[in-house]
């Protein structure tokens, strides 16, 4: 079955891109209800253009979201809300987490 | 249960990232040994740093691959047995996939 929508529309490069690797800790605690709200909350965010998630049966999560340039991650990193998860991520959720923040410079695809 | 293993241990950036988004045609034909058998091949050259891949529930795939430079990246690309995987891969296993190719710029985490 295909599920297109699932792989974001990004427009032409260049734009940026934030790799979000992660494990997480046992138990949910929140995690579920957050991660949901933090998608909603920051696709509201102007310069934002869309997000890719996928957590594997190994607990191997990426998440890669895509921005217009690095002004927009960083004031959705701001956020006030966000803050809060972030801290709580840290704190709770997650076992080890990477953040990679990298300019795409070309795409293809089909 | 902690899984730190599976976050690839890459070097200080700037290096270059490989995202490639996938959702799959149905059933498996080949990619399980497929995907295996790139990894393996992959990781063997010079410029390879790691790898993070995750498919969830829904269907999206999610590997990136982390490269010193896009020389490497490009050797790999052009590899014969990895373009008759590219070409199966276009025409028999994924329903839709994009490749971005990244610099990563900065990156932390725990």
């Amino acid at each position: 079955m295909s599920t297109p929508t699932l792989i974001a529309a990004t427009p032409q490069p260049p734009y940026y891109a934030v790799i979000f690797t992660s494990t997480r800790t046992e138990g949910d605690r929140g995690y579920g209800e957050m991660s949901r709200r933090m998608v909603e909350l920051g696709s509201r965010y102007d310069g934002f253009l869309g997000i890719e998630s996928a957590r594997g049966a190994d607990g191997l999560g990426i998440t890669v979201s895509y921005w217009r340039d690095e002004a927009a991650i960083l004031r959705w990193k701001q956020d006030e809300e966000h803050q809060k998860a972030q801290q709580a991520g840290q704190q709770t959720w997650y076992a080890n987490y990477q953040v990679r923040i990298a300019k795409v410079e070309r795409a293809y695809g089909k």
